[in-house]
């Protein structure tokens, strides 16, 4: 297999950034003979870590300067004027310039976002960019979008993410007619405000499989292949999952470490428990794309570890793999004449 | 100990009906010996059901016939206007009367609201009802409201429900100055929607102990004592959680079930993760307040079994024990000055 795709890292993003963008990345060399990656970002630390790990830069692993890092708490709109040289922005402009395919960063999201929107632009048809992510289901996953790029949205907005999120699961699973949700506070068509009864009658109308009304738990039922929602309220599924998740999985650990019998009993249940733990890995799930740009862009938690963000690496690769661009523009200027 | 309570129960609301509410009825009254009943509801049924638990009807443990049924799926618009007879409506009626000093009902949510807004009428001061439920934290429980009353709620109306979220928690538990939160996709004050910025600066003007803004996984990490939200983010928080759990509790199954060694493994963990089941066990907070009215109405999970409604039942009493009421109304009278 020869080299098809460069990914572009923001190598500098995220809660630990070279320490933790550079082994994710030299797992996936080892692992993926078809990537190339352009690390970017500041040549000193990027270059210790690479020493570190006994490794250097090869055909496969080139780095590409930039002198500027956007801090995780930096104003968006400060990001974008003041800092023109960042890892982020530099890595986005390499899409931009048809130098890598993709581009991942760990970054500050509102950052990303934002300067991703100026320096890609939208694609005709979309009028904001929505984050997507994937959940686990009780038999496989489901895409989840928007989860906080756009807090307040109207009718048109979540049509959109329904298309973009349609043409994803497509595109990226094989399914043939993934059946897209409106997340709601019940099943009833009479349910909900004014924005989404109006969304739902966008998607009813749209070429789309429009599943009807979702509510919460249907998100982990599996009930949909998508499930739409604004940024707000995606924001706070997601946050709510991992506070309960975070929970049970302290819980259960004390049940676990109380005495020397349940202990025992820990011992004894390891390997099933191992297997649960793997099987619930929200790491597997890193990897948030950026839709609706010209260009693609992924996101991966800040706080992801080396597992968590080459996942978050090679979710990019699906992404260009499966040609997710180019189907979602064309499904976009379709919507745009249809308009 | 002397009866001091009063509980108007709604007998034949809920997935189960008189099947559920009357033996959790019985296991209250065993056990608490301050508690009195009403049964509301269709005569037949109740009856049936007491000479099945071969219980009887006593000086505690009345029945107050009423002869029609709200649908847990029907319009409460209709609910309201043509079932004048519902165990549901004059179980109300009897708190308002002043002959019980509460009611319960696991019945269909939309039309109780509207039932008990329209017979017991909103307290000066508050605009609109709020359901509060407690969920469980990592060390202990936390108030969210609302929970689907409000889909579309202005600033005013995030403020009195922190208000009365803050007087719940002081009054049930006797926290001093619980902390109250408000739930945004950002602790900066930058973050969110316009509504959620005005609510922010009602709250921290206001006497309560506003912590700030808090995200989804603050719910479960305990960081406050109360969670303030809009009715559709409350309700997908509810609902999403309820999925999760599930889905992890169906995995974690499977995994133990998998072969004869895991099996075995689930049979030596068996005291351990039924000790994690009760201590995560969500029946435990059942029972949602409907606050704003004069008058305690609480509101059990539709699909509660017998212990999840007993557990309702309780919490009203509590309630009662409290003077919620009372407390929540001299606050409201005071809001409505100071506006």
């Amino acid at each position: 297999m020869s080299v098809d795709i460069t990914i572009a890292v923001d190598a500098m993003g995220g809660d630990y950034g070279p320490g933790v963008t550079v082994p994710a990345v030299l797992e996936l060399l080892e692992r993926d003979p078809g990537i190339q990656i352009i690390l970017v970002g500041l040549k000193e630390p990027i270059e210790a870590e690479l020493a570190h790990r006994k490794a250097a830069l090869t055909s496969r692993l080139r780095l590409h300067p930039a002198s500027e890092m956007v801090a995780m708490d930096e104003p968006p709109a400060q990001a974008l004027k003041k800092k023109k040289d960042s890892s982020m922005r530099v890595a986005i402009e390499l899409v931009r310039d048809g130098v890598a395919d993709c581009c991942v960063s760990a970054g500050n999201t509102g950052a990303l976002m934002a300067t991703a929107r100026f320096i890609l632009k939208m694609m005709p048809g979309i009028d904001r960019p929505a984050i997507a992510t994937t959940l686990p289901t009780i038999n496989g996953h489901v895409y989840v979008l928007d989860l906080g790029a756009n807090v307040d949205c109207g009718p048109e907005h979540l049509h959109q993410f329904g298309l973009m999120g349609s043409i994803l699961a497509a595109a990226v699973d094989g399914k043939e007619r993934p059946t897209v949700g409106l997340l709601n506070i019940g099943h009833e068509a009479i349910k909900g405000s004014e924005v989404i009864k109006s969304a739902a009658e966008l998607l009813r109308a749209s070429p789309i499989n429009f599943y009807g009304n979702v509510e919460g738990d249907d998100i982990y039922r599996g009930t949909v292949d998508v499930v739409v929602c604004d940024g707000f309220v995606g924001n706070v599924v997601l946050k709510t999952s991992e506070g309960l998740a975070w929970m049970l999985a302290q819980m259960l650990r004390r049940e676990f470490k109380k005495n020397l019998l349940t202990r025992l009993a820990a011992l004894m249940a390891m390997p099933v428990l191992n297997s649960f733990r793997k099987r619930a890995d929200h790491r597997q799930y890193n990897g948030a794309s950026l839709l609706g740009l010209k260009g693609v862009v992924v996101k991966s938690h800040g706080g992801a570890d080396v597992y968590a963000f080459r996942h978050a690496l090679q979710y990019a690769a699906s992404e260009v793999r499966n040609q997710v661009l180019g189907r979602i523009e064309s499904a976009a200027a379709q919507l745009e004449v249809s308009v």
